[in-house]
């Protein structure tokens, strides 16, 4: 084995898992490695360091065991510069891209550190030089340029449609830094708690109440909380409550479908969702009519927010919205009814919307949407707080593993959790 | 087609769907109908009579056609006394025994109409004529003989373990009429409404509330309500909700396992369920160790009373039962640690004592369990008013299907389920 | 009660269940039936008739009443003509619109019954009076004038968001008859069998065995096989088996999305899904990295065909798609990657495409998507022969409850139940 | 901080994430740690050497962190013998009894190191001093007793109900070391790969290709393999296909229920299962007559082995179970019918055969039962190969969780898994 390269890890590797992943990366993928050097944090409030070199029979092993480790936050030691090589179309990445985890990631450019701007899973990463202005437009739509250094070196993430021809892709691994963000250190909380595991056989009332807490938290400390919702969540009873937790200012954001907004509306303007009476449940009979109807006469007003005005809409959560400006991304789907006017029904342009709204949420709260969870989380970076609910184990699983690291899974019905969540917020907060 | 019968049906048998079943039943089976006199209700209040003749190719399709129209109430028009063989061996049945169903039965013998006592699904039908004494001991332990006739014949159900050489067993099918519940005329109630489905998409509060309003209305009417539930119901947190509802006299049997119990009387001693803090859900780590101790203390008392009398057991579930009288039935299975004293271990045993709670119960609560609640279920008759509450729609779907004709499903968090039935219960009597 | 109307119901009333239907919405809205005439077909082959009148307690409440009377096909006796009303803008349905089942239906206008072209669930009905020619593009694309009659009135459906101002839209139910599908009467074959249960606990061998005679035998009547794809058909395995069917000839459409082709291609060019290498499972590592580019490289060579003619893409589902012409539509959403350049972004253009496919396909297979099952579905008629298979009882539930007449449901792994089915289909047509 | 212990740790440490383990178990339980030396491994076959300090504010939280620490196998250095404690009473356990994990365990006694004799999870540990004979009925029925050292002392495991007063109990965790066995270096198999994770969106075939070689190679070995067996298994048509690996000497020993067995031998009376046809499915009607009378007809013939050799059970899994000497153990269960004479009704003495089973098999197959599953899971020693196959991932899930260190969970169809397995098995091995 003459192939050999060195990597450096730093941390609470231990703790953390960093060490196993590493040395497991390394068997599996039929590598070898050497621990050169290794400084073990004596306390739990110490860091350690390992230097290791890591070796393979051939050159593309070694580059696969390295591309890994590199996931993982074991960086090579050399610090050379990232290679970038120009987009030879639009759409187009250069052979050996590197595509991004959704971990803070640092890119080595003329000898200096960048930060990674929007750093989001499955995306290229474009290196801007110095006093460049071409191509300027980032996949995300809010401007994170430093106002102090207009014409210092960047680099952004693009996702594949945004690639344009003569973009600067970063390829390979050389130099670039991934953080993984750590293991929490304190055990209490029950983001710390939950990580890696759904169940529905724990005590919810408890697990609700810490949910209420780290949203009233990071409300406290000036963050933003999106909510990500599903038609469920409506006809399961829980609008009410969510409407309420709009009006009282919890809620910064909402991602929803055609459905779930017309399901909201259809409610308030004739107190049934699909047809169903939501209070007596006794005439489930009117089928898709009303649902029909009730995007026919959005459509009429003008808007969500027109019908507001004119005073259509009187209740509900999308009427909240609009009243209490806070913005809504209603995104299109294959299996919807109308749609309604404000729905984006073009997919990339939705993924944009979506990915704006991702990029200022420090809590999401994911209600009973696959569809909807998946294209936000697709998004996140991975210091985002998230809460997953939903009643179908399958989909709580599927969320999870998507790889926030503060995460909450739950199995439950969004008809009770939603009320129970709003009341708890509601009730300690008037103490 | 020279093998022919006649049957008669009548009731509401239109809306109820007898006629569309038996219909079928002759087309699917290759045979042929013809309708001789039909009187169709005209008005809702009235009741509908056919009269039709069955026939087909040979007579083991007619018999087959038969057996079917009989199971939903179809009974041949002539009077004839029912045939009865006795059995070989115990627990052996003859060719042709008759198996039942869980409607309301009747038996021709000596031409009189004999109702069959303590009907249950998938058992003989065993007839004592009058004066006999023998074999007298039924497959239930309450006495149903009536007490004015204490001589006069008897029909009553015995499950395949009970029979005893030379009972007199009813076989075929005729000289037996079958009387399937019709569907509830009054749309209004959730048992009407929820026949047939099962879903997560619904109101859960208002459904719930429903619930409520049947069980206080169950009790005001003196019937009685058996609680089974599982040990998930503990781990959710429902614990002390369920206390509270046995404590205040809802609740007036349970039908649990090893586990259930164990778990209860655990978070009584250790304030963990299987190792779990259920306030803080910090310590999840314990194990199964806390769980042993358990029972080896409750065995060194000397049982669950035993345990509760010398202050062992302070609080919880089984406190309650001991304490307020409520009888409880813990059935053994193979996967059971312990087992502690109460337990049953023997599956036959278990299963007769959970037979009699079934006999006497107007109103089901099927809490988080399929083992214990198809057990109870197997020994219901279709009358009782059945409530099954999983967050599995598959077991819901399962314990539905299983034939009662007042049944609700939900889909839904059990340990939001009983806080918030609990609250629904005991605030609104309150008022 | 003054508010009277007489209906009339005819055919195999009493079997099919249409008698009982019809009671059960008079008693559960509140109303009252008086049954004028009753002609019971005494044999099997003999249709019945019923008229009666229908009656409640004010008008609003009868209108429910024969509105879900009307669904089912119990049509008002009077021979009047339907109402239209001109389309007050575009997208806007008049009050009262009438909503489309998925049955076969005919509109009475000018004296004349038409029926409806096109038929598909919730969608409003456009007439079209004799000569003509305005707002003619119907909401399909494919052209279903009679042409014998190019001038004469025509009826067809139309989705909201085709609908234009003037378009004469039907209103109320006066005039409409629907002709729910009869059960079939011919109990033989799995499509008959199945309906209206899904269960885990059947002899699957034996039901793919059935389900690849009524593929075999649609292919041999000149029908068309619209198989609608998710990706786990390609992460489980499924691939090879389903692009043998295309190549012999036995699928004649495919639907999907943006993730199956891919991964499929992915598949073909690197021997991977989703980064797995699908024969040894050895490496599951390169994550989504694989994906992108693979995406990017055919967005290089121009497209899917492109990338099949310049020699890319060897082998797979979509490469035989693009060598024995069968078409594809490629249905964007929120959660794809890219996407490839033949995925359709917008989700109305998307379902036009979707619709057409629909309205062609004479049998469906659903293999393990619920978003593109339901969007299919959608636009389905009641009279397509529906197959869904997915791991997820609770997706098949959900597909077979949107009303296919002649639908089987299984729940089993599409990993096996792909290769067996092609097994079936290809070696018994060998023999 | 001055309670203070020491511990070590040994082995691939890191790389099977023990170090992580430890170092996260001291944190979350609010101790201290100090690393007094740590010699890494530098290469991969080399192992790892930690020794270190844990320290907390009470001694009853560093109780807990040592209790922790000793389940993953961090032992405490200090070289003393393990306490014991006689039982007070018959099943009965002293206060603070050790209760064991499923790892390979020692016990220091009398300064030696004694091998705990059929380890199995939350049992008590009895040691009987050399020469001593009193007590020597082990739960396990098979006699383990080293037969050169007969008077040696033993320590072995013991169920609660087993305990009888006097015998020697372990108490505390001093003296004891547990041995966690190492994740597989070597990432071929899929044993190796599937660890931890379930999926349905894998290629199934391949790995029951995989799982077929594993089979075959445990057979090669000498080994044992456990079918524990649902009755899915044949109502989905898979009775067939395991009737054949029996006849044919792949299977070694059947762990089911009363239901199993009788569907199976009704399958071969009536060719129903449940009533159903299996091949034509055609008459679903006869519910639970057949099985019922089944039964009967085995209790009349003396049990199974005495119908299969008056010829009245002629095929099928229990039929080549008798013929072949496969020995089979039936558990009874609560919602059984009959139960058949060959089932065993009381729990315990069940699980005692189930044991007994368990601790002789070094393969088990987990198919379609979750009751009989866990049943066996509780007796298995972490060492013995496990495959879970449901078609329910939570299933699985639950099984996985148990604790078997080489354990393949398959979300598969168990009416097609059985058969391709068979398929794989027999006619690789005919080549």
């Amino acid at each position: 084995m003459t192939n050999t390269r060195t990597v450096e890890l730093e941390g609470h590797i231990i703790d953390s898992g960093m060490m196993q992943q590493a040395m497991g990366i390394v068997m599996d993928l039929g590598g070898n490695f050497d621990i050169e050097e290794f400084d073990v944090g004596r306390q739990k409030d110490k860091t350690s360091y390992c230097r290791m070199s890591v070796s393979a029979d051939d050159e593309s092993d070694l580059q696969e065991i390295l591309h890994e480790l590199h996931q993982i936050g074991a960086n090579l030691t050399d610090p050379v510069d990232a290679h970038v090589e120009p987009s030879p179309a639009d759409q187009v990445v250069p052979v050996g891209f590197y595509s991004t985890t959704n971990h803070p990631t640092e890119v080595r450019y003329d000898g200096q550190w960048l930060p990674v701007e929007d750093i989001e899973m499955d995306c290229a990463i474009v290196v801007e030089p110095a006093g460049s202005t071409s191509n300027q437009n980032s996949s995300s739509s809010d401007d994170v340029v430093d106002p102090d250094a207009p014409d210092g070196p960047r680099a952004y993430t693009k996702v594949l449609n945004s690639v344009e021809e003569g973009d600067l892709i970063v390829t390979d691994e050389a130099g670039i830094r991934v953080k993984p963000p750590e293991r929490p250190r304190d055990a209490s909380g029950p983001f710390g708690f939950m990580q890696g595991g759904v169940s529905s056989e724990r005590p919810s009332e408890s697990l609700i109440g810490e949910v209420a807490d780290a949203l009233r938290e990071t409300k406290e400390e000036g963050g933003n909380v999106l909510v990500v919702a599903g038609p469920a969540l409506i006809h399961s009873g829980g609008g009410d409550a969510l409407a309420r937790l709009i009006r009282e200012g919890y809620i910064d954001m909402i991602s929803a479908g055609n459905g779930f907004a017309t399901h909201d509306i259809e409610r308030g303007l004739y107190g049934t969702s699909l047809g169903m009476d939501m209070e007596t449940m006794e005439h489930p009979r009117k089928g898709h009519k009303h649902h029909i109807y009730t995007i026919s006469e959005v459509i009429r007003a003008g808007g969500i927010e027109a019908a507001v005005e004119e005073g259509l809409i009187k209740e509900g959560v999308m009427y909240e919205c609009v009243k209490n400006d806070v913005p809504y991304v209603l995104a299109g789907s294959i299996r919807d009814d109308g749609p309604l006017p404000d729905t984006i029904t073009d997919a990339i342009e939705a993924q944009n919307a979506i990915r704006e709204q991702a990029h200022q949420a420090d809590m999401v709260l994911m209600l009973s949407t696959l569809l909807h969870s998946v294209a936000v989380g697709n998004c996140l970076p991975s210091t985002a707080k998230t809460v997953c609910v939903d009643i179908n184990p399958a989909t709580v699983t599927q969320l999870l593993d998507r790889g926030s690291s503060q995460a909450i899974g739950m199995v439950t019905d969004i008809g009770t959790f939603v009320p129970t969540l709003a009341e708890k917020i509601l009730d300690e907060s008037a103490e």
